[in-house]
């Protein structure tokens, strides 16, 4: 398991990159990525060690696939054409019924694991690769059946290694529950910061008001649009479904509000307290 | 300076009762609070050096209340009443039109500063009592003028002591401005949780798919409901129509996302961004 190619060294799989280096200190990583000036600056970070082309994909052992979900579409289909009999591949993306689907009748089929891991920060591009991301996140696996066992067993030792967690589900279920606990959480942050922006023209308000809960609240609106966007589009449905319930949920609310009744306010905030108990281990 | 009473002794009044001791040994710091408990627990924790009752606030050089909004109404006047002419009450209730009414015509109105420190975390009680929770935050003074000079002075080499930067706002404005920066993010917090939770049954499956973004953004929805209900009660009008333009907000992206317009989808994230210059410096 020695050549490692990333496709896209940015926050996701320049952090693959630093921690299968550390483990695995015989692995030579290479970087292919469309982008030129993030190319050389995950080599100058030391992220890579080599920058490739598609052409060098025929001599990799591990692909992964860590680019914008649109894009996966296009390129994941192309680096299986290109791959060895015993090469790995996986991709990272944050839908996956859109992407299994593209390659369900390609002949290399076999050689795919689509993967999904539960990690990130809001920061994006080679210099956002950091050691240690992946430890402790839960990394989901769909369609785990349709990937050659020995495939399989060599990239859930590279995910050992790493320190994941493991759980399968189909597709479309991933697609569904990722909606609401990740999706949506990205658009309400987004709507958040552009309704504070929009009012507060004195940005220097913003920033001096905005200790007591708005800057993590809203944290998740410093991610990237290129990366996002296709998400959305991918999940269109599944999203605008979760939508529509979170902004029911604030009418009702804004409602109670307006009714004065604050009782139903408050047991509206003690019901969801709940979510503490939850979350508890997270951290 | 050396008699502080601070009544509330949670997570704001028992985080000034522990930096102010810091700074000043000699101070002895009083604890007031109808939750017995809590006293008990905020003497065991050393939080407060004694336990203590309204009568001996004739005693006091300093009073924090830092109790609910809908208590400050009520409980602020009563301080006055009590306090001698040489000391001085502040409050850090997160409204201020209300609390500055409920005291105008008071004979002691010159001994009470109306004050909001922009600080505090998600968790509540003594225990969640810190030191350093005010280092480098925003405190905002309403209606300064209203105060007696000597004894702005006082309050004012105290918040220094504590690290603090201070503003100045009209009741009026801070109301206004706070419910886009700080309220509406509570509530979308909460409305979030409510939503996910709502549609999670299996709470295993949150807990596994949260990392990616949603422990930060529902962060919030962890605050105490006895605290938000009355600030949301007190502040209904501005906090009605920021929900109203976060709910316009959230219908006009998800109008988009139905249309297939996602060139507008990308822009509206893409300008939002912005909020990532704002933020700098705040971490």
């Amino acid at each position: 398991m020695n050549n490692i190619f990333i496709i896209g060294v940015g926050l996701i799989g320049g952090s693959f990159a630093l921690d299968i280096k550390k483990q695995n200190s015989s692995a030579i990583i290479y970087g292919i990525d469309k982008n030129k000036s993030h190319l050389d600056e995950a080599l100058a970070l030391g992220v890579i060690d080599e920058k490739a082309s598609f052409k060098e994909l025929e001599k990799a052992d591990v692909v992964i696939v860590a680019i914008p979900v649109d894009a996966t579409l296009k390129v994941l289909p192309e680096v299986l054409d290109k791959i060895s009999e015993n090469a790995i591949v996986f991709d990272a993306g944050s839908t996956k019924e859109d992407i299994c689907a593209v390659v369900k009748k390609h002949p290399k089929r076999r050689n795919y694991l689509a993967v999904h891991p539960i990690a990130g920060t809001e920061h994006s591009g080679p210099s956002a690769a950091i050691h240690g991301l992946y430890r402790n996140k839960t990394n989901i696996i769909c369609e785990v059946e349709e990937t050659a066992f020995k495939l399989q067993e060599k990239a859930l030792k590279l995910f050992s290694q790493l320190g994941m967690r493991i759980r399968y589900m189909n597709p479309k279920a991933h697609d569904k529950h990722i909606a609401y606990v990740s999706h949506l959480s990205h658009i309400s942050a987004f709507m958040l910061g552009k309704t504070v922006i929009e009012k507060e023209k004195n940005e220097r308000d913003i920033f001096d008001m905005a200790g007591s809960g708005f800057e993590s609240t809203v944290r998740l609106a410093k991610s990237s649009p290129a990366m996002w966007t296709p998400i959305f589009e991918q999940n269109k449905t599944n999203v605008i479904e979760t939508l529509d319930e979170y902004i029911n949920n604030l009418k009702h609310f804004k409602k109670l509000m307006e009714d004065g009744d604050f009782d139903a306010v408050y047991n509206e905030m003690r019901t969801t307290n709940h979510i503490k108990d939850i979350l508890n281990g997270i951290q």
